[in-house]
């Protein structure tokens, strides 16, 4: 068992982990090839640490297998809309598998042609951006990635929700390393931490909420009730916006309020489209090869004066989780067996 | 005259500010083609009270004529690397001649394939984003586009510049309104902003910036000598460093410290390079049309509440300017007139 390993938790091989979510997702009704493509990014999750985005999310996943549009069958078949334009609708189950499987025709076609986006639609969306991101990079492409969520967010200088907590995750491909990724939400603070400090009866910062007057607000439960606000101000705000459109009427989705209607007050996860656009380095790159050594000079500078690059942390998770094992919490890992059914 | 034009400012017609700017830059031996360019961008910022990058910048472009590599008849031609990217090396012209050469080809190639980029390299960047994503939008596709410059910016944790003020800008097409469009540095605030203030003898707003030693100050000298800091914090700081990647490496071109080294003191703008994606919403619109529709209601609802959209405040500016001319200080008008050798 590894070390300093609280009585709280336990540990699990990422095998033990994947049968635990699959079994879960199966007993409930899953088809395989959703269940399978679900289990392996909440593990991926789990294992690198981004425990808001693990094993935790699983028993949530019965609010949005309850939506009465979520399809447990869903087969998505990605489409060549144009040579360099993939699109995967994810007929109503997770966009996950939807993306998994428009990943490889995305990947020819931004090699070949330098820059394709994939557009996935019509996918309930649970899970982080960055598995899919840093996968692209593995195959030496960059990738950015976005989607909506639901109107949690209002507009900076404004008064009440109209944008989503809108995520955007990048990802460049690194010789030998694990690529520079990042993934954050458009939004001053994470919905679900905002949920977890009203829980711990913890405030907020400042900056991060209205109340449902429109006021500034550091009470957890007045801004789940009013609205968030985005990071960085009109900056963040316009990002935000971009999200929307990109990931919503560029792709014919669902923006983030049309997502909320569609949802019904089910709590299921955001049904909407995301975007995903790779780029391919070897196409404009400086023919000496200077490009590369270019992109790493960057990041020895940042790294240098002591400053993280934002996948660190994620990757030193996972390393420790190879060599000891995916830890879990025991209450959590119980909860989720107390609602796997047997199967017959 | 217009109302309200204070003893301070003349007013000048479009064609007057445009004969200006380009006389003061045909007589400092640019060539034609270059001058025009310049003077269209110039004469658009000013006419929409972007007078940081208006004619303020005119006395400025000396120090760029004055780069050893600077190349006053640069002729840039674009070339199809693939049918989705396109290049235009600005050979070490301004940035803007290359840039509006490129724009027919990536116009076609975004409205045939939905996704297309253009790659501006080698080029002397010393104006703003917003003008070309307008143009693009004005085609009916959304545009995002983003440049190093140089590295004055230290990343999020950190103490010293390794990333530039990388702008960001995104516009997308309205049905018979101007576009939608941002445009923002990636820094918490504008190097101008930081001079001015320090000739002003204000300090700066907490956030922006560090001193030599690595300390957070207010004092805009000691931020100038030491660094600025990124918007939104780890987050702005993510971006910035995107933005070195896709607008740097990706195209083959420097990165901010690399443009910066390449200035090699002489105080010109910039030489790097900038990208440039198109998109077209006509390529996975909805088929019912909703999505123009489901954009306009987010505006709308940001809007309603007394939010701005991002570019509203420059369409009032050029609305008024129609109107009544556009105001040039009285002192830059004639800083620029006396800087104006008569052509021989």
């Amino acid at each position: 068992m590894a070390s300093g390993v609280s009585p709280e938790e336990i540990v699990l091989s990422e095998g033990e982990v994947l049968a635990l979510a699959r079994a879960f997702l199966m007993a409930h009704g899953l088809g395989e090839a959703q269940a399978d493509a679900m289990a392996r990014t909440l593990c991926a999750a789990q294992r690198d640490g981004c425990t808001s985005h693990g094993l935790q999310r699983l028993p949530g996943t019965l609010d949005t297998l309850a939506h009465p549009a979520f399809n447990r069958h869903a087969d998505p078949r990605p489409e060549a809309v144009t040579p360099a334009v993939i699109r995967v609708d994810a007929d109503y189950g997770f966009s996950i598998l939807a993306a998994e499987r428009g990943l490889p025709l995305l990947i020819d076609s931004a090699r070949t042609l330098g820059v394709a986006l994939l557009a996935v639609n019509n996918g309930f969306h649970s899970t982080a951006l960055w598995p899919v991101v840093e996968e692209i990079a593995t195959h030496g492409l960059a990738a950015l990635s976005m989607n909506p969520t639901h109107d949690w967010v209002a507009p900076a200088g404004g008064t009440r929700g109209a944008l989503g907590t809108n995520p955007i995750a990048f990802a460049w491909p690194r010789p030998g390393r694990p690529p520079y990724v990042f993934d954050f939400a458009t939004s001053a603070g994470a919905r679900a931490e905002i949920a977890q400090r009203r829980q711990r009866g913890e405030t907020l910062p400042p900056g991060w909420g209205l109340d449902a007057q429109g006021r500034p607000s550091t009470d957890p439960a007045a801004v789940l009730a009013g609205s968030m606000l985005p990071f960085g101000g009109h900056k963040g705000s316009a990002l935000a916006t971009m999200v929307e459109l990109l990931a919503g009427p560029f792709i014919g989705d669902r923006t983030s309020r049309q997502s909320a209607a569609f949802d019904g007050g089910v709590k299921a996860a955001p049904c909407h489209g995301e975007l995903i656009v790779a780029f391919n380095p070897a196409i404009l790159a400086a023919a000496t090869g200077d490009s590369e050594a270019a992109a790493e000079d960057l990041f020895a500078r940042i790294t240098a004066q002591g400053a993280r690059l934002p996948g660190d942390r994620r990757y030193a998770a996972r390393a420790a989780a190879r060599r000891t094992g995916i830890r879990v919490p025991k209450a959590l890992y119980e909860r989720i067996r107390s609602l796997t059914p047997p199967q017959t």
